[in-house]
């Protein structure tokens, strides 16, 4: 292990800038002998875990700052070793020298997420525990947050470790009948065996397939918004922000040609892309914008239509809609994990969209402008002909920049995106190291099925067991590299 | 008083952004209680102070966050109030959630700075111990820290509250002489008063004094780097720079044609101001642009005048400091207050510098591209040629591209700004509002004197001594109104 656990490791546990406070933390073996050397005060050494005592940080004469420390006692800790807070001035200086002092003392700077891997590596957390305190710190919706304190409190690790127990029971039961060689004994009754894995897939396929909802979840309900120029895209997604009092981050994408607005609306995290720059790339006939027309598209979970209800009559409407159609892909949501990489859905399991439709949500805009008549002449429009789908969608008509019927838009996109299901799902798997393992242990114990249906001897049997109690164990840490470690806790931040 | 004290205020103390942990912090009478409704654990009400409690913030049925909380009970806390900080995730999601629900549960916003309000309305600071709250946070450089801690610690403020206590018990006595009317009583010694008068002037001269020295501590000490273009001024900065291993930043000047790096060395800030832009708008003779050339070198305490010892001879070098000399201005360093607003000085006091010259720091550099000779042509000029000034200033010659002789031009640099004076600092004013008071007291009490010298009757001697006590007061804050403390607090951060 190339950072031993018998450091003792020091990281700034805050954010940078000025503020009020800052804390330091100090965790290992020597942490309160180390803070005690720097420390003017009581004696740290002699204090119960849990308590605070105020003094003053010094090198030599020189005091560095009045602090609070915090003691906490190993195992009582984050990383059930002896750990220290400092709680400082909110400043960069005084943390930098305060962490050059302890690193004097013999503490060591903290690699990235090396306390959360301490409180893994002892006990503290499973690995998919650890694994969601990195995406609590980030979630920025409602659902995404529940759903990361959901994991880290616990989440499928429970089911997935008496999953992994009871195989564990029938890999060594077959393991046995091995052992016996020629004899012809089953100590494994394989009618059971069959139950138990059969009963194992009900639980993991439904896992893999929250990954989509876990996807829209912790990255936000992607929506794409289309429209002619000047129909008042812009002014959508403000009337939307002003509704929900958020703010609005411009995400550009890698191309800078799309521009992404992530919006919380009622505790989901949305992100819309406005395709107007795709559009004009389709008018040069570019190869390449219309791929990316076409990849937007393919991953969005709806798409908000918006038109001028004075600019355009329902006759142009409906050839606007059908030349969109175009850009729709093939059909691509078959429930399998092929579109994990962008089409992700909040509508897995819904029967109200069908394969290879994006459902619009169609907004007419303006209606300040025109009279009755003009909104009356859309309204007869039949949604089934306007998209070429017999899918019931109403078209809301909305004065974006007067407020006007932005609530009845709002509740229309919750409802499409099924927002229910996204603030009510309990347990879903938002990590793709998760997912991938939980496709491999499918797919393993499908081979056990396999072997067991066409009479596989019980060495290939237990060979295929113990292939998905590997990759069920690489989920909650019971098997782990010191590389995947690496791999897990290098993008944690410093001082977590 | 608009945010009355019996409020319970919340608000976070650490930096937005993501990070291993943040804090909330709430104050007042009912802190400990509102903070029980929302945690599940112990009963934090019967807890003792400077206790830490695990358990989690919930919103009825829904978990927040696992945080610990910190109990400080009055009046051994930060404010002398109850006290809470709520350690939890570090995610701005998480703590907007926990402050929304502390303030449905009756707590308040705090206003900035409104933490170290209370800690100076109940007692724990004095105003200027508080203010130097503010200074700490923001100090980047050991000088600025230690003078800012200086401050938080007592600093002047115990010196000055016992002359302002000396100075009460005088104008006490003078205004018994006042009830005496016309009795003819002199209670009040007046030769005693004389002598305490000029006592006090002793003390508050140095003080109003060190606000020079105590801005450059506070705000870096500015120095000009002037040179022909393509010298190697940026490489100059870079070799000081690397020599730090700091990190610069650029810090754009209002009207973007200069721009100031600011360094430490040696635990002194510096700011080091470009004048390339400043030189180009002079050939375009515009008036605006030799007022700004005028303007930051008069505000500079030192000049670094670099030049390509390749690329000029001695007699040019001389041609081109004279011509430099043109921009300086006219004497304004006459150890008055006059200079306040930018012609601060690291240098007061000194002897080494003399009214309206700016001392200079000559670099050649280069050198790794020149020979022997070319060196010694330019060691044969005497300083006092050159700049027509007899002040010894010698030239350091260097390669900044090769970090070749860094280190002796920082020892010069080091040496001229006084930076022993700077670093040893001890009780320094850096805050212009203890300096206006600091100036209206001295001109009260030279009143007093005169009034002592002219045989000014009781009352009217009285009445400067007031005035020279009000001005004292205001510094410590027993005098305050409302609008000074919201003046002096609205600067602060949240949280603080």
């Amino acid at each position: 292990m190339c950072h031993p656990l018998n450091d003792t490791i020091v990281a700034p546990a805050t954010s940078q800038g000025n503020s009020a406070i800052a804390v330091v933390r100090l965790s290992g073996k020597q942490a309160i002998n180390i803070c005690d050397k720097v420390f003017q005060g009581k004696d740290l050494k002699k204090q119960q875990t849990h308590t605070i005592h105020y003094g003053t940080i010094v090198d030599g004469n020189k005091i560095i700052d009045e602090v609070l420390v915090s003691i906490f006692k190993e195992p009582k800790s984050y990383t059930k070793e002896n750990l220290i807070e400092i709680s400082c001035h909110g400043s960069a200086f005084i943390v930098t020298q305060i962490i050059k002092l302890l690193i004097r003392q013999g503490a060591r700077p903290a690699q990235p997420g090396e306390f959360t891997k301490r409180a893994f590596l002892n006990g503290q957390y499973d690995l998919a525990q650890a694994e969601a305190v990195a995406d609590l710190i980030t979630s920025d919706s409602e659902a995404a947050h529940q759903a990361a304190m959901n994991q880290m409190r616990g989440g499928f690790s429970a089911e997935i470790k008496q999953l992994r127990e009871k195989l564990i029971h029938f890999a060594s039961l077959i393991e046995l009948e091995l052992d016996f060689g020629e004899e012809d004994v089953e100590f494994a009754n394989r009618k059971e065996l069959k139950l138990l894995v059969k009963g194992l897939q009900n639980v993991i396929q439904p896992l893999i397939n929250s990954f989509d909802l876990g996807n829209v979840i912790k990255d936000g309900v992607p929506i794409v918004i289309a429209g002619k120029p000047n129909v008042g895209k812009s002014t959508l997604l403000n009337a939307l922000l002003n509704e929900e009092k958020a703010i609005v981050s411009k995400i550009p994408g890698t191309t800078r040609d799309y521009i992404e607005d992530r919006i919380n609306i009622d505790g989901i995290s949305f992100r819309f892309t406005d395709t107007a720059g795709l559009r004009k790339a389709k008018d040069k006939i570019e190869a390449i914008g219309v791929e990316r027309t076409h990849q937007k598209m393919n991953q969005a979970s709806l798409i908000i239509y918006i038109f001028d209800v004075n600019d355009t009559s329902p006759e142009n409407l409906k050839e606007e809609l059908k030349k969109l159609n175009t850009y729709l892909p093939a059909p691509v949501h078959t429930g399998g994990p092929g579109g994990r990489a962008g089409s992700v859905s909040a509508q897995t399991g819904q029967t109200g969209r069908q394969a290879g439709n994006i459902p619009y949500l169609i907004a007419g805009n303006k209606i300040d402008k025109c009279n009755e008549q003009t909104i009356s002449s859309f309204k007869k429009l039949i949604p089934g002909d306007i998209i070429g789908t017999p899918l019931p969608y109403e078209i809301i008509f909305i004065a974006a920049l007067k407020n006007q019927n932005i609530d009845k838009l709002k509740k229309k996109l919750l409802e499409m995106v099924n927002a229910k299901t996204i603030k009510t799902a309990n347990t879903v798997v938002t990590n793709i190291r998760h997912y991938d393992s939980l496709v491999q242990t499918r797919d393993a114990l499908n081979k056990v099925l396999d072997g067991i249906e066409t009479g596989k001897t019980g060495d290939i049997i237990a060979l295929d067991i113990r292939n998905g109690l590997h990759y069920l164990g690489e989920i909650t840490g019971e098997i782990t590299t010191e590389d995947l470690l690496e791999n897990i806790f290098s993008k944690f931040c410093i001082g977590k």
